[in-house]
């Protein structure tokens, strides 16, 4: 139990508990699974704690409260932490789909496995066997955020309100990853078909689903589950569109990633989308031509970087952002949560925005 | 309900019901998925029911008659349909992995999914496009096979000793496709590893753990769990074995795949290590030269026959089959399950070892 009575505990309170929950159950894993599988789950553990801001987990603790949940029981902070494992999957299998090389300062988890068998000979060299080894890593992060679900205590009730928000968010995901799929390569305008994909691949599943997911284990009603959903599509898009721009203008050292990335694999973003439509003749070449090229060099980009800040696309993303940071306060006012969880919700919503990393 | 009797159905009767399952669980997300996933959701239901022999379902439906469960109620028929949303899972992820271009005589989905989309565009062609969506809809059902089983409508006691099962049979194969991955490449003459591999990846899952499926949804004790493995192991690893013959000597019209493919991706299959325990060393450079390669030729896979049949390999695999036929079947003639059960058993043990496809 973090924290026995009706206030919020501390943000970092709720992290270090789910933290203790992902340290016990990869211990537990890694101490019965045989020899040769400690590699790839100590680069799990490794990934999951080098920089994961527990964002979903917390979201979820945050659903409970203002569903009027009291103290936060294990089984809430099992099922919570459970979130972070299924992002991880989600993150491992993304990394290999857009061949990113980098992901949170680090190596990406298919390079790091590469990189340890690098001496290995055969048909399947080492950067073949770090992206096979890591699609199977995701596959295992995926079996066992299940695991971490159903094994949580729950009473017959919650787990079954549990899992129907849990599988429609795995759904949405696969579908936006899906969306995303098809349209990256070549710019687009279609600002719908971008701000679907962020809603699908990120709005829903990083405070939508997990405020659902605390708010169903609580046993809320549909008042409450409307009011989150009106109070989390709006930060979770924001949060998106932040990653849009910080994927392209971004400081590196801070993002964990390099600036290029997102323009080099032709990522159907909203910003990219905005300026497609905003572009001149000229600047529509600009960016057919430079965007989606796997070669673009430094200078390329800050071309593609200029038609961004030219058009005006960069400035109205920010627009976007703050208008969605207002939307989501404005839902708060008139949320059927005690004080205490619309306080925490403020401060999220907030941090959202305007984060730098 | 297939059968209100104490009987065990017809093996045909059990397919057909969980083919039913199975169709109604993939209308019903394609009812209600956005029109872009429908493309992936029909290639998904294309494999399904393309060759799919349903072997696990029905071994699930056995383990249940096998302790003394009655009728064939539907949410055990829910149950064992969702190991083959498990198996798809798995094949579509195995094909992307050795990059395997047929599967049961089509093309693997990867590969249909990449002619699909034959005219795109930018840095992620057809090929990546193809892969790429093949990893995420191999996610989807890993996530579906896990939906179809916690929407059962189980008992909590059914539930519980169920996922206790599925929890230990996905990091199993998970397990035994890592090992498979870490030693492909170069011809061993590991066979205790080239076991185990078999072992993890094919034989618990494919007959011990949807036995024992079947066991823990009719609330069996250990006898009959253990029974299950000395009867289930031994077939398994049977079928693996076929399986490796069939990759080197199979008819490919009959098998549905090239049967050069494992010697082309250097598997370490029983077959090869007892192959390289047994070779001269002329033999043995030969293998080392050849198995691995990816431009092998016909003619190069033939000599690699003619070493596997020239060392005894491939009749020494054939003994092994027919030892573990025996071995199952006099497994059999101790175990604690209705008559019934056990002759249909029989028939599957016997299956098993003798197939051609």
């Amino acid at each position: 139990m973090v924290a026995p009575t009706h206030a919020v505990p501390d943000l970092m309170e709720i992290r270090r508990a789910v933290d203790s929950v992902l340290v016990e159950f990869l211990a537990a894993k890694s101490l019965s699974a045989p020899a040769q599988l400690r590699e790839p789950i100590k680069a799990l553990r490794g990934f999951l704690f080098v920089g994961g801001k527990r964002i979903r987990p917390v979201m979820c603790v945050c659903g409970w409260y203002a569903a009027q949940g009291r103290g936060t029981p294990e089984p809430v902070l099992q099922a919570a932490a459970s979130l972070d494992l299924f992002h991880t999957f989600a993150l491992i299998h993304d990394d290999v789909m857009d061949d990113s090389d980098t992901r949170r300062g680090r190596r990406s988890v298919h390079v790091a496995l590469a990189d340890r068998h690098r001496s290995r000979k055969g048909p399947q060299g080492p950067d073949r066997f770090g992206i096979n080894a890591a699609i199977l890593l995701g596959d295992l992060a995926l079996s066992w955020s299940d695991e971490l679900l159903h094994t949580a205590d729950l009473a017959p009730v919650q787990r079954r309100a549990a899992h129907v928000v849990v599988d429609a968010m795995r759904t949405e995901v696969m579908f936006g990853q899906y969306l995303d799929l098809l349209g990256t390569g070549i710019p687009s305008g279609d600002i719908a078909r971008a701000l679907t994909v962020s809603r699908f691949k990120t709005a829903k599943c990083t405070v939508e689903r997990p405020l659902h997911l605390g708010g169903a284990l609580a046993g809320c009603g549909t008042a409450v589950l409307d009011a989150c959903t009106a109070y989390a599509l709006p930060p979770g898009e924001a949060f998106q569109l932040r990653d849009d721009l910080l994927g392209g203008f971004g400081d590196p050292t801070a993002t964990g990633k390099p600036s290029t990335d997102d323009f080099r694999d032709g990522k159907c973003t909203v910003l990219m989308a905005l300026a497609v439509v905003r572009a001149n003749p000229a600047q529509r070449r600009l960016l057919r031509a430079l965007v989606g090229r796997p070669d673009l060099t430094e200078e390329q980009a800050d071309s593609v970087r200029a038609v961004l800040e030219a058009t005006g696309a960069r400035c109205a993303v920010e627009r976007m952002i703050a208008r969605r940071c207002r939307r989501a306060m404005k839902a708060l006012d008139h949320a059927p949560f005690p004080e205490a969880a619309i306080d925490v919700l403020r401060q999220l919503a907030h941090a959202a925005s305007v984060r730098t990393s």
